[in-house]
C-alpha cells in the first residue's frame, strides 16, 4: 500500500476491531472521522518503516478513554490537531510523521484524521500490534522511547503537556485528565525521529489491518469460508501463526467497571457435545483463553470472539447471552514477545498467574 | 520592607494564618521550607509594585491541593522550581520576578522560597488578597490576564502545562492533576509583564502579613489587647475596615468533606448571656458569619476566628468544641469589590443568596 484512500476505511475497520481483541474503542465511529477528513483533505501517503527518513520527527497519536463515552461524545476531529499545536509548541520542534500508538479499534483511524488534515504521512506501524488498555503498553516504551512529553487534549480546545521520565506514571496522569476532560481524550505522545521509530515499532500494522479486512470480504463475496481465509491471510504475515481455537454460544457473562476498566469474564458453550466450556478473561481486551484448566491463548498473543456468520469481532461491550460465535488467537510477532516486551504486557502486567507460551500451529 | 529574611517569618506566619480565614494550608509548615531555602540562599527581595518593570516577567504561583495532605507530605521545595521550569520551557520565556497567587497560609510561604533559590525577587502583592479555594478566584482572572498556561508538578518530578482559555477550566483540570498527584501539588501560572501585574494586583499583601504578625508580637509584650491593636493596624492600611464582630465558644461544628473541600458550619456561642449564636459557613475558607438572622460578614470579606488569648487564627481543620474564640472581620480593598470582582468571588460565586454589602465602620 502507498497511500490510504476513503475506499479502504471499510476493510481497515474490519481489520481494526479483529486488531482490537475486543477493546480499542468501536473503528465504526472512528471510520466516520477518518472519511471527512479524506474527503477534505484527499488520501493520506502511508510509509513503511524503512522509508521514514531516519532524522525524521515522528509522533505517536489515539485517543484514550472509556468506549462507551466515544458514542456519545463523537470526536470532530480537531481535538487531534489540538494536541499536536501543544506537542509543537512544547518542543519547539514539527512533527513530520504521524504514527498510530494502538493497532486496532478507533485508533486505527485516528491517526488517519489528523495526518490528512495536516498534509502529514501516516507511519504504517505502531506501538501495540494490537490494543492495549494502557499508555505505557507499548514497544515504544519497551525499547527505550520515552513517553513524554504527552500532549492530552479534548473536544473544547483544552490541552495539557506532562512530563514524567515514567511510561507508567505518564499512563496514570494522563488518565486522571481524561477523567476530567470527561472521559474522552486525544494523545500525542512518544516523539522519536524516524531511526528509532525503525528499531522500536511493530511494522506493518495498518496494512495487515486493511488486509484483514479485504480478506474477509473477499472470502464472503466468494462464498469461502472466511476464519480459514483469515488464518491462511495470517500465515502469510510476519505475525505468522493464527488459529481457531474453539466455537461456541456465549453462556455466562460478568462484567463489571474497575478503576475505569471493563473487567470480567465470558464463558462460552462449545457446540461440540460433552466439551468443556471456554473461559475468556476480560480487561477491556480479552486477556487469556482457556479450557478444561488448559490454556488456549494468552496476552499478548490476539483473542478475537468473532460473529460465527460474519467473522467480524465483537468487541466486548455488544457480547450479549446466546451469540454464537468463533474464537481465533493470533500469535503476536517476535519484537512483542521479548523478556522485555512480556515484562511490560505479559500475563504478569494484567495480574494473571499464567505464563506466557505463544500460540503454537496446532 | 526591602526584603524578606528569616527573622521576618515568624510575624509572616501568624499575619498569613489571619489573612487565611480559616483556608489556605498551615503557614507554619511553609515556614519550614522558606527558613531552609533563606537560610542557604540569603534574603529575598520584595519589590512593591511600583517597582516592578513594566517589560518584567511576572508569574504567579502556590501549592494547591488537601491542606491536610500537605502535614504528611512535607514539600521539599524543589517542587515549586519544577513547575518554573517547565513553564519556562513550554512558554520559550524567563521568570523575572515571583507573585504569590494567594496571600494567607502556605502560599505566602512557597513563593519565598522558590523565589530565594532562584534569585528572584518576590513582588509585594498577590491575585487574592486573603486565601480563597479555587484557582480562578483571582483579580489577575478578574481583570483579564490569563490563568493559562497553568503549569503543575509534585515532589516526584512530574509536571503538566495545562492551556485551557478560561480560569475555571484550567482549576477544574489543575484539580483532577492534584489528586493523581497525591493531593497536593505546585503551581505556576498567570504570566504577565510588570504593567500587567500593576493593574491586576491586590498591593502590599506580603508586607500586610508581616505588618499583621508584628502587631500582635508587640501588643502582647506590651501587654496591649491584641485584637485592639489588630484593628488600628488594619485601619492604617488600604484594606481600611476591621472589626470584631463576635466572641463566645465554639459550639456545634459540622464539617464534611465535599468534592474535596472542608464544608460545613460552626456555631459560636456569644459569652454575652442571651445573645443569638453566630453561625459561620465554611467552604475551606470562612464564607459568612450571621447572627439572629442578620449578616455580621461576607466573603469577600475576611472572617477570622481568633484564639481568645493569643489572638492568632484557628484553621478551620483545627477548630474543636469549647474553644474560646474572638471572630474578626475585615473588609478587603476596592479592587476586590468591583462588580467584576464579585462575580468571580462574591457570595453567589459560592452558592450564597446574601447579597455583598462590605464591612462598615461599627
Amino acid at each position: 500500500m502507498r497511500e490510504i484512500t476513503i475506499h479502504d476505511l471499510d476493510d481497515l475497520a474490519v481489520g481494526a476491531a479483529i486488531l482490537g481483541t475486543g477493546g480499542g474503542g468501536d473503528p465504526y465511529i472512528g471510520k466516520l472521522v477518518a472519511r471527512a477528513a479524506l474527503e477534505e483533505s484527499g488520501p493520506v501517503r502511508l510509509l513503511s518503516l524503512d522509508e521514514v527518513p531516519d532524522g525524521a520527527q515522528v509522533v505517536a497519536c489515539g485517543a484514550m478513554g472509556a468506549p462507551t463515552i466515544l458514542i456519545e461524545k463523537l470526536p470532530g476531529g480537531e481535538e487531534m490537531e489540538t494536541a499536536f499545536a501543544a506537542w509543537e509548541r512544547h518542543t519547539g520542534r514539527r512533527i513530520e510523521a504521524v504514527m498510530p500508538f494502538e493497532a486496532g479499534g478507533v485508533n486505527s483511524m485516528v491517526p488517519i484524521a489528523v495526518a490528512a488534515r495536516r498534509g502529514l504521512p501516516v507511519i504504517d506501524a505502531d506501538g501495540m500490534g494490537r490494543a492495549f488498555p494502557q499508555l505505557e503498553m507499548e514497544t515504544f516504551n519497551v525499547y527505550g522511547v520515552p513517553a513524554c512529553p504527552t500532549a492530552i487534549a479534548d473536544e473544547k480546545g483544552n490541552v495539557s503537556v506532562i512530563e514524567t521520565p515514567s511510561a507508567a506514571q505518564a499512563e496514570w496522569i494522563a488518565r486522571g485528565l481524561t477523567i476530567r476532560m470527561g472521559g474522552q481524550a486525544y494523545v500525542a505522545n512518544y516523539g522519536m525521529d524516524g531511526a528509532s521509530a525503525r528499531r522500536v515499532s511493530v511494522p506493518g500494522t495498518m496494512s495487515l489491518a486493511v488486509g484483514i479486512g479485504r480478506t474477509l470480504r473477499e472470502a464472503k463475496a466468494a462464498r469461502r469460508d472466511p476464519v480459514s481465509a483469515l488464518v491462511a491471510f495470517f500465515a502469510g504475515t510476519h505475525y505468522g501463526c493464527a488459529r481457531l481455537i474453539g466455537a461456541g454460544k456465549v453462556g455466562d457473562l460478568s462484567r463489571r467497571e474497575v478503576n475505569g476498566w471493563s473487567v470480567g469474564t465470558v464463558r462460552i458453550e462449545p457446540f461440540e457435545p460433552g466439551a468443556d466450556p471456554i473461559l475468556v478473561e476480560i480487561q477491556n481486551e480479552n486477556l487469556v483463553a482457556e479450557q478444561g484448566g488448559q490454556v488456549l491463548a494468552v496476552v499478548p498473543d490476539l483473542i478475537s470472539i468473532l460473529d460465527l456468520d460474519t467473522a467480524e469481532a465483537i468487541p466486548t461491550e455488544r457480547l450479549r447471552y446466546g451469540q454464537r460465535v468463533n474464537i481465533l488467537a493470533v500469535r503476536v510477532p517476535e519484537i512483542m514477545r521479548t523478556p522485555e516486551a512480556l515484562a511490560i504486557f505479559g500475563p504478569a502486567a494484567f495480574g494473571l498467574k499464567h505464563a506466557y507460551r505463544p500460540l503454537s500451529e496446532t
